[in-house]
């Protein structure tokens, strides 16, 4: 196992002051009648990138070439930049571009820096509320105007006491469906239309369970620091590594994250 | 048909402070390890009430009974106290508690004016971000911080182009179920987690449809007069009177209101 090198003192105070400009320019277009552009192959659901996508990642990729050059960033909007450093950025510049063209708040500018491929610091920032969460080897904190908090998951081994979270349930085919069922029908409670916050709330001690498929590498590197930063665990649905994105289950309590793989190994991807 | 008289000039003011100062009480407890008392029946869905609830719906109460000493209150968490005169008020303290109480941000403090028990002023107010929605036969208008807006619908008269909100598709059973997934399966985007949030996005024009089940008179006499006054329609799933709750669909435009009607019409209670 690689085990990453400190973290550079200042990472995580550039990360967040890039993050918060950026941020900026994706309120600019939020609820303003933004132009959306679809993704998505024919016949399949709405996937949206607007203007605001594109020019988050433009500032976030331009602020770490000025001051990093020799990093690589990689993102959801632009071509793939390998660097000469082991260091290197993924970003989602809106994650939850629907619910953001839809005008509802659960939607968040992601960057995770990697070492060697292995994100070891996630941000999550909401530019209309000024939330910010950020995960490192240093520890999980949440920070919103002078509300700054240090993020601890809350305990729960059991799947009937756990509140779940997820986006969209018709985003589960087939035996994913199923096994999604199942959990949802454990759970005492399940929040939908989450996207990013899920993660967020999870480290929070707000909800107990995140369960989510087909996500991208850019969805979920942010986020992986930030719920192990704060006590939790975060998976493929084999218990695996999960930077690649795909099926992905998170639990604030690794007891409770036990009992959920065993619902979803049914359904787990080869 | 009676007519309401018209609204008293300050009487959108004093809403609005009152919501403000009563919105401050449930932040105080958002995101904060609140306690959480189950009020449904066994075997039931959690439906969660808190303090914060009870302490929003207290001081409007108080606000309310100083100011207006012979208006009627109604709300869902404290006794009806119906009053002498013609004009009333309906609270729910906090919609989507079960947001609330995950800490999610689609949740808010909803009070509704009636004039002999229809609704002429409803207020939805997020204490978190400032937000407020206010319709009435004034027009409906949104303020957040510096921003203020005068809200019209949008356009869009076919389900193939809407955007869908509703709360949580497991709400729906048997019928409801088959005719919520016709309008899903019609439309291009549908978002989950909504609950109040979905008819103030229909106000701003960021959405185009909702479609709900299982409401309550409180969760929906709010958000009556601020659809109808941004130039929507809000009805229940036959196309008449929703105030009582029960089925309640709501479009910017009503030709797709007329559209979806059709979709729902197997479905619609007696």
């Amino acid at each position: 196992m690689k085990v990453a090198p400190e973290l550079p003192t200042d990472m995580e105070r550039f990360a967040e002051a890039l993050v918060r400009e950026a941020g900026a320019l994706s309120l600019a277009q939020f609820r303003c009648g933004t132009l959306v552009v679809d993704k998505s192959a024919e016949g399949a659901p709405l996937d949206p990138v607007t203007a605001a996508d594109r020019a988050v990642e433009a500032r976030l990729r331009a602020g770490i070439s000025e001051r990093f050059p020799d990093h690589g960033v990689f993102g959801e909007e632009h071509a793939a930049a390998p660097g000469s450093s082991p260091w290197s950025w993924m970003i989602d510049p809106i994650d939850g571009t629907r619910g953001f063209v839809s005008g509802f708040l659960h939607w968040g500018l992601l960057l995770a820096l990697r070492y060697r491929e292995q994100p070891v610091l996630g941000i999550v920032h909401q530019p209309f509320t000024g939330e910010i969460w950020i995960g490192s080897s240093e520890g999980a904190r949440f920070t919103c105007r002078e509300d700054v908090r240090h993020l601890r998951t809350r305990s729960c081994g059991e799947l009937a006491m756990a509140t779940l979270a997820t986006t969209d349930p018709y985003l589960f085919e087939g035996a994913e469906a199923d096994a999604f069922e199942a959990v949802r029908s454990s759970v005492r409670l399940t929040r939908f239309g989450a996207d990013c916050y899920a993660y967020c709330m999870l480290a929070m001690g707000q909800v107990d369970l995140v369960v989510e498929s087909g996500l991208k590498a850019w969805d979920v590197q942010a986020l992986m620091p930030l719920v192990t930063a704060a006590g939790g665990v975060i998976t493929d649905w084999h218990g695996g590594d999960c930077r690649k994105g795909g099926q992905v289950v998170a639990a604030g309590d690794p007891a409770l994250h036990r009992a959920v793989l065993q619902l979803l190994a049914p359904a787990a991807a080869d």
